[in-house]
């Protein structure tokens, strides 16, 4: 192909991993993050919005031993003009992040502990998928500056409530765990030296990554991988902790041993965990979160401890929660299956002590905003799409000020109404816009009409329902199309809309 | 100094040019903007959300013969690998070029007009400056695919119900103008050729570039512009227009044009544009819009036509407005002046031929999103400070779980409450933070109190105020803190509440 002398006209296209959000989509997510926020307020949580740039160097997203941020973020450097390099700036990826810089900035002015909740999007520089955005929102609340298990059973708490609040109850549960006491479980299955603990680091990795297998592999794999190691289909080798089987027996142990009750799953915990003290810290945490839960009247199925819960165990530092949804769906394949996990959360010790130097124990949640919104649509628990404006037709464009004065009147009754703007010659297009618009009323005033000081009123939800299927009785008893006096304008629409056929 | 071979610490702040928002600073943004999007809502406007990131190529911001971004957009190129070169990418600027984008996307889709709102963050990489910040919120409406200025006069009138929304009716005025109007009074000036609109470019980019700063240089100041030039204080010398006195008369008085009604402000318009079409054409629609506004009730006092207006006059092709807010505040030398200006707009008719080659009419407003919130703060229209949270305080560690039963109940009555969750073991310290939160009521219960089956209910705003000034008589008629029995703690608090001292 010879190249073209016109200038190339730019392509219309959101860059790709990013989408659009139109009507309902965006109204649909501020009301659901609205009814969070008033659950989040409620236990005291106050909100925080940071920008959405940050320094990488905030950010803490350097990639180690290279003088450029890490790939995951997109970032650019600051123009400070031809002689010096400026400072590397980035989307930040996520709202932990931003708030330990906050935390670390105003750390004598905000109250201690900080509860504070976020929402708003993040940014990922990653391959983009069917499904995958490189901007999504996250919704959070943290606890900053409380190493009380209190705090953490808090937020156990509120998520609880947020489902509740959104028309989810019965269809969730939210499962604790604890990183310590599967350090407690590592240190009785010989990999954790509490007197070395950079000892068997390696080991500890795989077994971690081992558990998190569980749903995929099941216990076999698993197993596999806690011992000597294992082939997979395509005949790859992965090595393995090398734990003898009855170590392998006990970390096995550890992901089963939820138990009927929260009292009863700790006695199992505690065997497990032996004579470790750091095993017995983490399971007393988990009885007295669980002891605050059932206090505040949150029973084993609304919020449960679950040691199968591995999700973060390898980043956490002792209680870990998830949230999932509990009612079936069908996959892209037709199958059954869980709606799953929705948020997760848990309690990290070094959010602060990067920038300060001291430490500050902190706890928090970050709910996947696009996935509960989708769980909220597919429970019929959305929000309703809005309802189209009344439309005034131009039937005679010289009358263009008296349908406007109609259309004023009508706002000011508070019915979201608008005069049709497009070029009026072609009267089906009107009333194809107004269907597009899914209006439930459209105006129709000629000269004839004008005249006679009438206007045409008429119920398009019912013309719909007419054209597909109403008999002639509820054609006559309602007719579709009204002709009332100019003055009843409001009043007669105002009935029809309160009384939607 | 000599380097440190400790690990460099980063530093805790935001980038420069870029704020955080605390608290009530998110609220009452986010309450004004839900109050603005009931309006646009009204109008029949939908919301749209575009990502924050474009490319640069659908921005059209890259700079002239030169292969990078312009420098006033945050930019970087996608990393597509060693081998290529990756697409620019960019935050938007505004919410117009995005939404340009999206009409040229989805023009098969969307409703022709179609009438859409957004709100949010746009970022601009400018050096920050004392209140100017490289992130800040817009919140715009549009009407695309509308060449009729009923659009344009919806859109003031929507402006001018944003404000009576706001509180702020009686403070605000909507000024129109209109960019054809004063290419009639190009044209009757002698720097308009209707039949070579490419000539005397030069000389109206000086005339509009003069009128433009009417205010800072009164009238002398342009005249000495429009004409041979103008040296400035510094000895600075500005080339002028080159008109003949005559003309410069009718460029002012277009300026000056405005009189007590729309009418006669039309009439003197229609004078000075003289015998050109397009002038005439921009005279007929001021009067278009005057008649169809006046229909629906928005009198001069909310909506005028004032050739005053210029700002957009270079940008927009037809009408332009902009809305100001009258009312008087303090400068930072605490001289009195006028609010000013909040929101502008116009109509303009390349949004999508960049995409498409096709010309589609537009039209639409912006709103300054933090100069209103600073109007609204100015004038006690503001958001109020959420009351802070009822302090469940902790006097003995052990009755954490009865402490959580407590907050439990307030949270299940609606009442926004929280157990102190830092170290307990100093008391006053939790009072303080009590303090720091705003909380209107504190709870206690040591030992003895439980033994008795009985709380503290402390009453922190008026034990703030008896601190501060009351009588005897008052303390002893309403004592600050009260015991109840510990199944009154909900309706205790509920009433002090209700009641606030």
């Amino acid at each position: 192909m010879s190249k073209s002398k016109a200038p190339r006209r730019p392509r219309a296209e959101a860059p790709k991993g990013f989408r659009d959000y139109f009507g309902t989509e965006v109204t649909a997510r501020n009301e659901m993050l609205a009814k969070i926020a008033a659950v989040y307020h409620r236990y005291g949580f106050d909100p925080l919005e940071t920008s959405a740039v940050e320094t990488v160097e905030a950010l803490g997203k350097f990639l180690p031993d290279v003088d450029r941020p890490n790939a995951g973020v997109f970032a650019w450097q600051e123009d400070e003009g031809e002689s010096k390099a400026g400072d590397w700036m980035a989307l930040r990826y996520d709202l932990t992040a931003p708030l330990a810089r906050v935390a670390a900035q105003y750390r004598n002015d905000l109250p201690s502990p900080y509860r504070r909740y976020a929402m708003g999007p993040v940014w990922r520089n990653e391959k983009p998928g069917p499904g995958r955005f490189r901007q999504f929102y996250q919704c959070d609340a943290d606890t900053v500056g409380s190493g009380n298990v209190a705090a953490d059973a808090e937020i156990c708490a509120m998520l609880s409530d947020v489902f509740e609040e959104l028309g989810l109850g019965g269809d969730y549960i939210v499962r604790i765990n604890n990183r310590k006491v599967l350090n407690g479980v590592m240190e009785a299955a010989g990999v954790l030296d509490p007197a070395d603990p950079s000892k068997f680091e390696e080991e500890r990795g795989i077994v971690l990554r081992a558990i998190d297998k569980l749903d995929r592999l099941g216990e076999s794999g698993v197993r596999a991988l806690l011992g000597e190691g294992r082939k997979d289909e395509s005949g790859d080798y992965t090595k393995g902790a090398g734990l003898p089987a009855s170590a392998a027996d006990t970390v096995l142990a550890f992901t089963g041993a939820r138990r009927d009750s929260g009292a009863e799953t700790c006695a199992v915990l505690r065997e497990l965990v032996g004579g470790s003290v750091i095993g017995a810290e983490g399971v007393a945490e988990l009885e007295e979160m669980a002891r605050l839960l059932e206090a505040q009247g949150y029973g084993a199925d609304r919020i449960v401890i679950d040691p199968s819960v591995v999700r973060g165990l390898g980043y956490y530092t002792g209680p870990v929660y998830e949230a999932e949804l509990t009612f079936e769906i069908l996959d892209e394949k037709g199958r059954k299956r869980q709606f799953g996990s929705v948020a997760g959360g848990g309690r990290y010790d070094d959010l602060v002590k990067r920038f300060t130097g001291q430490a500050v124990p902190a706890t928090g949640v970050s709910i996947g905003v696009d996935r509960l919104l989708a769980a909220l649509a597919a429970k019929g628990q959305g929000a309703k799409p809005a309802l189209g404006p009344v439309v005034v037709t131009v039937m005679d464009r010289a009358r263009m000020t008296e349908y406007q004065a109609m259309v004023g009147e009508l706002r000011r009754a508070g019915i979201r109404a608008e005069v049709y703007l497009g070029n009026p010659k072609n009267f089906g297009n009107q009333l194809k816009y107004a269907d597009k618009r899914g209006s439930p009323v459209a105006i129709i005033q000629g000269s004839n009409e004008a005249e006679a000081g009438v206007v045409q009123v008429k119920d398009l939800v019912l013309g719909a329902k007419i054209a597909e299927s109403a008999s002639l009785e509820e054609w006559k008893s309602r007719p579709a199309q009204v002709e009332v006096k100019r003055e009843d304008l409001v009043a007669t629409v105002q009935a029809m809309l309160d009384d939607p056929a």
